[in-house]
């Protein structure tokens, strides 16, 4: 069946009027290379994807290397706020950011389920564009595959990342020491919740909104500030801010008491959780960080963060001890303590 | 749903002895670590992985960085010759080497099927580790997602990496030139009949294997011996032969001659693609690379090739023309001369 003769075709109609993906657009033949002309070059645009080549090839400074990878299979697709595709692109910059790494190139891998709409997948593309240049990244390199209908749901994204680690930079999840201070960038919760309310139909009065954003302007800055007394980052997001602080505290062998009172919840997120019985520590997040920083430069980092937009909700919440090392306390609103464990799995599965 | 006491557990099994998928392993708390623990770690085991950090830090000297990534969704998991996992190692190491990379970091990301046997992962995971300390390269970070049943198909698997270009090395897609040899590396269509074996239970007398398996050792050997000669390499996988050999000739605005005579078919899939109507130049590999090579160098190059066992059926199978660019021709046996198209979809999908 070589030799096709486009006359012959029963459907001619080229891949831009084709509204839906087929098999063959994962084949790797004539209709691959067109979804990935009329789709994703547009809007992805830059010197290394338009290579097209196996790999792109790009410069990089010699020095310490970050990489990092996620899949993303959030469910629905489109949630206030976002959708799997900022997502994916927010959440890949922000995983080189906790290691104190400057984000450069972006991959994308496209796991499409047959019979999506192509105008879904255009909208999807193009806030991942938008994503990546204003985290300053670039989309260098990508792949598609297609799966037959009833094996995948819509679009499941995998998104790799490599950046720099600048010289002096030394930012670990086994970094926390004690008497640092922990800092949260921000209200926790809202990103579950906002998945919660359009996969169940719920509505809290107001609309909850994904906190979705890249991070990496902001730990530029509180590296700026505090280069040496950063000492541990991590994003809360699958698992929440109960799995982030337990696992530093588990890295860094010490312990940690967070003061309940200072964890800044919206009061839309707090009434949710209420209602559906969740704890927002447990609630995942895509734009806030958990910092923890020597007491010494606290209230500069502080600073910083509450100027910029992302993290002008910053926050203290607790504090690096000595005692209990690998164990997280909160001391709550009425004067008790209680033991504040990882999550066994997840409230709100494919959250992300 | 904070402080989890292990004693009022329905199900106090750890994860060693949970034997298949839950939802809950997706979630980032407790499950998702031990199976981080018990399944992964053990089978990628590296400094890098062990960091468990949001992104591994590695050194990378300065120069030119490749990067590629590749999802992979074949169906069966499991097939003559090897497996998903394997493949997918192998997918992105070859995918860096058509660059002239040389491969140093990978990262594994999962989609898993809630109900997947866990017994299977290990194995998939034991042949990525393997597959990647057969490469030289070193899988350092990864992901772990899980989707519903009936929303995925056991694990799909997304690699990326990366790779350093050495000083000198100038490998594209646009390089070929008028005069170059085309050599490929070996037998073409052994993966795409192996998998359509096991998937349409066919029999062809013999079984087909995969040729899947990694290929920069090669392009090491064949960049030594002539480090200015090789223009363009590319793996022909999706798509095959075909479509590869048109991609470097729409890339490099050049001609090329097949002589379909001496492109190397075994018997057995020469008799499967007859009885099932496929084109072999159409059939995916993934062990296998077509090169052009400055005619100055070609001899040199295809005795490097043939000392390594996986290229000893390396053979010259055409030439780069200056006339009718991007367009390629196959004399047939039989004197006369057919375009060689682009397939337009796939013939065998998920074959990869």
């Amino acid at each position: 069946m070589t030799g096709i003769d486009p006359s012959s075709w029963s459907c001619p109609a080229p891949i831009g009027r084709r509204s839906t993906v087929v098999m063959g657009h994962g084949g790797g033949g004539r209709l691959s290379a067109e979804l990935v002309a009329e789709v994703f070059l547009p809007a992805f645009a830059n010197p290394g994807l338009d290579q097209l080549a196996d790999s792109a090839v790009m410069p990089f400074a010699g020095g310490r290397l970050a990489m990092s990878t996620d899949s993303y299979v959030v469910r629905p697709l489109f949630f206030p706020g976002g959708n799997i595709g900022d997502l994916a692109v927010n959440g890949t910059v922000n995983d080189l950011a906790m290691s104190g790494a400057r984000p450069l190139y972006l991959s994308a891998a496209f796991v499409l389920e047959e019979g999506l709409d192509i105008g879904t997948l255009g909208l999807i593309a193009g806030s991942m564009g938008a994503a990546a240049q204003a985290a300053g990244a670039q989309l260098i390199t990508g792949d598609t595959k297609v799966v037959d209908q009833g094996r995948g749901d819509g679009v499941y994204i995998t998104t790799a990342g490599v950046g720099l680690v600048p010289d002096g930079v030394e930012v670990s999840p086994s970094g926390a020491r004690p008497g640092d201070v922990v800092i949260v960038s921000g209200t926790i919760g809202s990103h579950g919740v906002a998945i919660l309310s359009v996969r169940e139909g719920l509505e809290f009065g107001t609309v909850v909104e994904t906190d979705s954003a890249p991070l990496n302007g902001l730990v530029d800055a509180m590296l700026a500030v505090a280069p040496a007394g950063v000492h541990a980052l991590r994003d809360p997001t699958r698992g929440g801010l109960a799995a982030t602080v337990n696992e530093i505290a588990g890295a860094s062998a010490v312990g940690v008491v967070l003061e309940e009172r200072s964890i800044p919840v919206s009061p839309e997120v707090a009434a949710a959780c209420g209602f559906l019985g969740l704890d927002p520590l447990e609630v995942a997040n895509e734009g806030r960080l958990v910092a923890f920083v020597a007491p010494e430069v606290a209230d500069d980092v502080l600073a910083v963060m509450r100027d910029l937009a992302v993290a002008s909700g910053a926050a203290v919440v607790g504090r690096v001890v000595a005692d209990h090392p690998g164990v997280v306390v909160a001391r709550t609103g009425i004067g008790g303590t209680r033991i504040v464990d990882v999550p066994l799995g997840e409230q709100l599965p494919r959250i992300c």
